[in-house]
């Protein structure tokens, strides 16, 4: 169950020969009717093709829309003026068959760069998604898979939460591998609500729970030219527009699901064995803490530490002592899983309790920087020869 | 020929079982009289304990120095108060053998973190490095290799330069595999001239020297704990204290010394399988040229592209588009190995002569901002399996 969780949202996943491999490349989420919608987008200035197109839609519309529409296995991005075009063509042909207006449509792309859309393809692949639209999980499923690229499991979530006496739900779907990091957008997420919400606190919801979830977490340090996240709100379960309490909930319930979401990009991260959280407290304002968090969590080396659960705390001072970040070393506390790892500027000799820990399919990295007040924490995985395999491979 | 091509100069490499593999260790070069002596250092807030020491004794000596004395397989970083002491015991045993003051000697040491020096070992090998010392090419040889960690080959150099009508000598070797970024200060560097230069503009040339070439090389993006690079001046040539033409010879062979030395750091890059340089041009200022071409060579992404040979362009634009420079990605002209492949935000479809330039070893990538007058520079390596591999078995 995911984005078909909300009454009055149709999915579909089908193919529509874009990927040489069979698999699904073309994802449709539908409303039955017209919803509040809004985006975030990559602040990469090489935006693509759909990037551009959805912000300009979204602008038109006033923050409306009736249907999501994504290609995987072609990013239409550094494709000029031609890109735009075929993006255009594809906006067309789905508001076309779906009877909406053009500026209802939003669309996203990835996969690979620098090619042409194969548009006449990909319309004949929209009328089988057009279709196959419905509301059973099994859709919302369909939906999930044909957005993946080396994605190797579909990731949804759904949340409920109360405005007034009704029950509301929030769904999503997500795909996101390689080229993912965070401070930026995002990758591709899908989320739709059954809540009555404004356009401006859509927007705003979706603002925070972003910044708060795909923005707190990289597989590699490299932000995508087509990073993007939709919401529609369509108001079918019946409630008042929310506000107070009820907006509340939303917000809650939004942040849970992108927060599971999130979790689920980092797990299935390009050729990743495991997950580390790294968490910094009292840096001297909260951008030093991200600046220490990002180093960390982005250096290959710390990363091959944890593929090869490997006590190398030095890696981690490494990457902490060339940030940025203004602090005395000698009062550095890391903690590993828990137990110290540094503390007065010495390396604690690594018991075999750690070394258990390092073991553990998500590892807390603990920083205490003993220097002010700022905190903030990043989620990421291990680097592992599958990643350069995948990479060094794979036109992406 | 290397540290020992410049005159009054000896040299010894020799194993005092701090590796367990039974290569050598322990590296000393020797001035045969008191010289002007310079180092440049690691900016990173955990500074090893030789690193504190070697400062602190140039500082005492007012830039003089007799000896370089360096162990390798374990970096003394992270150790605290007793590291500070190791380092201390190691440097005054070295003195004492060779009969210098203790403010004369320097130390650096590289590979392991956080494990204290097996001090008596180490003054064991001390008594065999000096009675091995000698000036022959051999020696320089033994001095390069007992500083190797995962370097596959030792890296050395060597210049001549002319003083009045006097021929002097730079000499140089280096070591520097994984944990190797720029914009820092370098990596393990030894380097000697028998020209005679007071400690003041020794150590201007040698800032400015290491600005232009280790600065200015990549392999992971990760500074190290125990950077150091160290030149000592014994005039033992017998030329005039060096100025005017004849300080800007030794500066363009010191220059070259470093820069054949840097390459062949980025060439050994852990893993690597192939160099490419960096060159972004008319960026709106050299920060923000530095911060491009810095993006682009630590990009998981790009360097794996080089890796596979592929001609991903999107992955550069990706890098580029998402490093804070501030530019019109429709003006930007990349070029790989001469030939356009992105213009007018558009990739441009890889032709077969731009396919066989990606297996060239060093390839190309030059990058025309269009926004204003900013250039910068970076050599930076690939990334493989046999990186991976290395960091998530090797303890650094």
């Amino acid at each position: 169950m995911s984005v078909v969780a909300a009454r009055g949202f149709l999915a579909s996943g089908v193919w529509s020969a874009i990927k040489g491999s069979g698999k699904p490349d073309l994802s449709l989420i539908v409303s039955e009717r017209g919803a509040s919608a809004a985006g975030v987008f990559t602040r990469n200035l090489f935006r693509a093709a759909p990037v551009l197109e959805s912000v300009r839609r979204l602008a038109e519309s006033g923050g409306r829309a009736q249907a999501f529409v994504a290609v995987s296995g072609n990013s239409n991005s550094l494709t000029g003026g031609a890109g735009i075009r075929d993006s255009l063509a594809v906006s067309r042909e789905t508001a076309r068959l779906l009877g909406i207006p053009l500026r209802h449509v939003l669309i996203a792309s990835t996969g690979t760069m620098g090619r042409r859309l194969p548009v006449d393809r990909v319309k004949r692949g929209l009328k089988k998604a057009v279709k196959s639209l419905g509301s059973a999980p099994a859709n919302g499923l369909a939906a999930a898979r044909a957005i993946m690229t080396t994605d190797t499991v579909p990731k949804q979530s759904v949340a409920e939460f109360k405005a007034g006496s009704v029950t509301c739900h929030v769904g999503g779907c997500a795909k996101g591998v390689g080229m993912v990091s965070p401070s930026m957008a995002t990758i591709l997420v899908f989320l739709t609500t059954d809540a009555e919400i404004p356009a401006g606190p859509l927007r705003k919801s979706l603002q925070e729970a972003v910044a708060g979830t795909f923005n707190r977490i990289t597989v590699d340090g490299q932000m995508s030219t087509n990073d993007t996240a939709f919401i529609m709100a369509n108001g079918a379960a019946g409630a008042a527009p929310l506000s107070g309490t009820g907006l509340k909930g939303f917000k809650a319930a939004l942040g849970g699901v992108c927060r599971e979401l999130a979790s689920g990009l980092v797990r299935d991260g390009e050729g990743a064995s495991r997950t580390f959280r790294v968490m910094v407290m009292r840096a001297r304002t909260a951008t030093e803490a991200d600046l220490a968090a990002r180093a960390i969590a982005d250096s290959a080396l710390v990363k091959t530490m944890f593929y090869g659960r490997q006590p190398n705390w030095g890696r981690i001072a490494q990457a902490l002592g060339a940030c940025g970040a203004v602090f005395d070393p000698a009062r550095v506390i890391v903690r590993v899983g828990g137990l110290v790892a540094i503390r007065g500027g010495m390396a604690v000799e690594p018991k075999f309790a750690m070394l258990t820990r390092l073991a553990d399919p998500e590892v807390a990295v603990t920083i205490d920087l003993a220097a002010g007040r700022g905190n903030a924490e990043i989620l990421t995985c291990d680097l592992t020869e599958k990643y350069i395999r995948i990479n060094a491979g794979y036109l992406s």
